[in-house]
């Protein structure tokens, strides 16, 4: 095969593909901030969550790797990407079909770029491939784990849900795998793997397990008969 | 108009005045630990609130600029500072008058000179403007942000309340757009703005509004005639 | 005394006796995971405070001194470590003695360690003393803050409760003062402080106090007779 042939989308991303998905994730950002619930966020909450969402990711991968000033700050479309995602939810946000398939494909396309990006990065700064899997990992949720923080919500990736970090590990760990061979295909297999993947758990609602907890739930016991699974008692 | 005679008190701060402003957003910061509230912090809690307060804008700048150590730990000024705001908030809290005109003027010069300290150090780094107002408005925010994260509270930037944040943004555009003529007019500009617009938006109570949410609240509808207004139902 | 004998175990860490706090470190996240309580979390939620337990407290002191990327990603094993933690916890962790002696000593181990280590790097990056005690202190309690956070509890470092963070600071101030004297001696001095210091508060109970609020408690105050003890009125 002529590995010599496939470009390397990790290591030289087209500029318009990484504000594309940088647009999907900030998007999906703002609409965090519109989302009915408890209380109402303004236009500073709102745009917070697209930045945090859209450029986070990128922004602890830079600082992880001493890469700075950040990638998403040294030029400026990042951050001009990510307003144009907070204008266009303002405007027309009820009308973004944050369901549909084409939104989903493009936010999966995020998950992997992120992750792919950042674990390229991780190698060529010298990383070894268990430090670029991780900072695959953590550009990939840093992201959503600080939208919830700040949200006081749980981060979803913590709790039984859809797998979605995990999805990061394994297109990190395939690029990481397959980049001694040819750093093209390698990008290629991690993007093409995470949206199958996303798809695929989508589509047959895989979900991951709690862990049991090590002794029967304190709050559990208390109301008689109200003992969730995972508390039930058992010999210790 | 002899620009060159205009200090530029961005890039070239005074100790004393970096102090001051420290002082002063440290000593917010422990006054939040004695809070009457749910929880009493201990003395580590007051310590930390005034050390997130005093210096967490300071460092964020630095770490997203790549600029480490960060100013406040290189120099030893800036711990014994916010280490004074703590014995002073000990010793004299209930006398600190922090509803006071004084306090709200040190405030609002504190707001804006880490956002034009941030945004003239961020163009010194070689970002481009939109990244530099960037940096300014996280540093001018961020230790209020971790603040409330630590205490379990949602941002006050987030919601609606009377712009804080949006200050910071203003000033930090103002440096930028100004610095081109002359840094010493553009970071006065930046700062008089700052100052001014606090009070102004104290005087007249103005406030950030919320963003309507997308869809009716689920928690709106439940109990009738208790829909809040953003979440009244509306054609989707 | 010939100090030059005395090896610094914080300037030359063996890697096994940093792997092995990191194990400990880990092992306490992983375990947190699996804590009875209102929500379970699921493999990456354990995986996630293993790791952020067992290394980020080195990661910040890294990011913070500009160290980057982070020690804790250049060797490969710290990751491997927190990995070999969370297989243990997953399947032996009901067996794990985490009140007995020996886990509380590895524990205080490791609490030294961290506060050893990260001050010493520190001085090492020429920051003054107070900015090396300060490092050592963040180095030893980010972990435990940021797994609060994502908990969504308040960390308990800043609540009346057995001295955890005091003694990373007191720990950290003993190795910055003999460090003039002898690295080896005060590397020595420092863990063996932490290690008897948390004995000596587990053993007596000792506990911080907290810190009267300024004003009565408005919570305190509306349901007369239940007023907490900090909380009682006072000539303001």
């Amino acid at each position: 095969m002529p590995t010599f042939e496939v470009p390397n989308i990790a290591a030289n991303t087209p500029l318009w593909l990484a504000l594309v998905t940088t647009f999907v994730a900030a998007v999906s950002g703002a609409i965090l901030g519109r989302q009915p619930g408890k209380v109402s966020y303004d236009i500073v909450g709102v745009t917070v969550f697209a930045f945090v969402l859209g450029l986070g990711g990128g922004i602890t991968r830079d600082v992880l790797l001493g890469n700075l000033p950040p990638l998403a700050l040294r030029s400026p479309w990042y951050v001009v990407t990510v307003l144009g995602a907070v204008i266009t939810v303002l405007l027309i946000g009820r009308w973004i079909p944050v369901d549909g398939w084409t939104f989903i494909l493009l936010d999966a396309l995020a998950l992997g770029l992120y992750a792919v990006i950042a674990a390229q990065l991780a190698v060529e700064f010298g990383l070894p491939d268990i430090g670029a899997i991780t900072v695959g990992f953590l550009a990939a949720v840093t992201g959503g784990v600080l939208v919830s923080v700040l949200r006081g919500e749980t981060p979803q990736i913590l709790l039984p849900s859809q797998p979605y970090a995990l999805l990061a590990v394994i297109g990190a760990t395939i690029y990481v795998l397959l980049d001694a061979y040819s750093g093209g295909v390698a990008a290629f297999a991690c993007l093409a793997s995470v949206i199958v993947l996303r798809f695929v758990t989508l589509r047959w609602n895989l979900r991951t397990r709690s862990v049991r907890p090590l002794r029967p739930s304190e709050e559990g016991r208390a109301p008689e008969g109200s003992a969730p699974e995972g508390s039930a008692p058992e010999a210790d």
